[in-house]
């Protein structure tokens, strides 16, 4: 193995995956690493171990590192306290630094968002936004950020001004995987979009009809002969045509950017489309690192 | 164990559970037993050692078998193909014999219903109609089984004119033991009932909302406080009016009854009563005891 001689190291811990990235002074990427080590099964003691087991070999010049997620949620390994918004996505001042045993690591995290009203909370979204915002300079408009947890959010003047969180994703992981629709999914191959589409459009124009929707899946499958690649697209179209429908005022005539996974974006742009949105795509990876580039000491010293 | 000689024996046998009455000549429960060998963790082998198991000691004088429910299913132990609505809820032509080995076992199972369109399927609950049927003759209205998958049926003349299926049950059990919404609600001692009631009002007026809503849940217990029995009777509370809400054709300025467990009837109860409909209630055994005791032999002989 080669030795690696970062500037800087960038780390997104969310729940699931640990990811690092070995960043160059020039703001290349010249290593990167992933776990499995998310959130979600690490006790307090077990980060750091978790860390230095995935970039112990990064660390030999001292490099810092800066990491978003749910690592810094109060069961992460330190909590890094919510910004309140109306506010930037990020802010060097909002960084927190955590106590570390072996010498070579500086590790700070950086906070989330919440909003008071309606009651709502993000981590680890907050530094995606701030690398569109690197990548758009002045943008003013709609951010969707497709996932588990979706969110839209009004951005103005650098600031986010609101947001709102849907279940999307978790619903379909839950309802294609955990629930009695499963049966007639599994072995879907393919993607039947134009069954996405007619999904989409039933629910954004009956969006109280979700829950008898449902189930119909599974009877279609057992009396009418229903392809698991239909009914697995057919529920992906409702759900986010259902999200569509409660987002309205966050999509209907404004400047829409995605920030997502490819597939799921491009799931999203579909839909938008079918609404007459246009919406830009950029990559969720690209953004987080832009993202944490702008928090990391290195970006400081260099500007 | 004192010895037991049923005239007939009733078998309630879901995904989950198999539960078995002994049934005396005149009506009376003898004996019952359960256990947890459900339709969902046996093979087509397994269905009558498991019924042998639990029921053999009442097999001494060769009492014949009724059973209903998901063993009926092309999973289960011998299909009964559905029968199509609108019909009665059962008809003892339906039934299905079923092959065996035991010399002492003649069991027989009534077959679901099915609808073409909307598409849907029911298995169990039409005997849990025929029940109520017995014990309203002549009823003409609405019956809603709350559950696992809840049902709406409309009933007329003594058939199943329509029914539509919702998943809020197994909805509620994802969402509140599986999701992220799980952290808020662990440990839930008591019943948020001004919770509940409000979130009821707050799907039937805004179903489109129901997306938008969940998170919150999570949202306000990290940083607004809210404790855990709320969350749990909001997450019902919502589920359950965007279910009244997509139901709203079958009870409104309908005659309800409803058919299901103690605790579930009651919250469904008060969510109509909410809207104003007074529903009465029947309980889910009593309405399958019935509905398998107008399907027994033992019935035919002595009327």
């Amino acid at each position: 193995m080669n030795e690696v001689a970062p500037a800087w190291i960038a780390v997104d811990w969310g729940t699931s995956n640990l990811r690092a990235w070995a960043m160059g002074a020039d703001g290349r990427v010249l290593a990167e690493a992933a776990s499995d080590d998310g959130m979600g099964k690490l006790t307090r003691e077990g980060f750091e171990p978790a860390l230095v087991r995935l970039i112990g070999g990064w660390l030999g010049n001292g490099a810092p590192v800066v990491a978003c997620g749910m690592v810094g949620s109060r069961q992460g390994w330190c909590e890094a306290p919510y910004r309140a918004v109306p506010c930037s996505p990020v802010d060097r001042a909002g960084l927190v630094q955590v106590p570390t045993n072996d010498p070579r690591l500086r590790v700070s995290i950086a906070p989330g968002l919440k909003q008071a009203s309606p009651a709502d909370v993000m981590r680890g979204e907050e530094t995606q936004i701030a690398g569109a915002l690197q990548k758009m300079p002045g943008y003013d408009g709609v951010l969707c950020l497709p996932g588990t947890h979706s969110k839209w959010v009004h951005i103005s003047a650098g600031e986010v001004v609101s947001f709102q969180t849907f279940m999307t994703g978790e619903m379909f992981a839950l309802l294609s995987e955990a629930s009695v629709l499963r049966h007639g999914m599994q072995g879907a191959t393919g993607w039947d979009e134009a069954a996405f589409d007619a999904a989409v459009s039933d629910a954004l124009s009956k969006p109280e009809k979700l829950g008898a929707r449902l189930f119909s899946l599974r009877a279609e499958g057992l009396i009418a002969g229903l392809s698991a690649a239909a009914a697995r697209a057919r529920l992906s179209g409702l759900l986010i045509g259902t999200e569509l429908a409660a987002a309205r005022p966050y999509w209907l005539g404004q400047r829409v950017t995605l920030i997502g996974a490819e597939k799921l974006s491009a799931a999203y742009a579909r839909a938008l489309a079918l609404q007459g949105i246009e919406a830009k795509r950029l990559s969720a990876t690209d953004c987080t690192l832009a993202g944490l580039a702008s928090l990391s000491p290195q970006t400081e010293t260099t500007r």
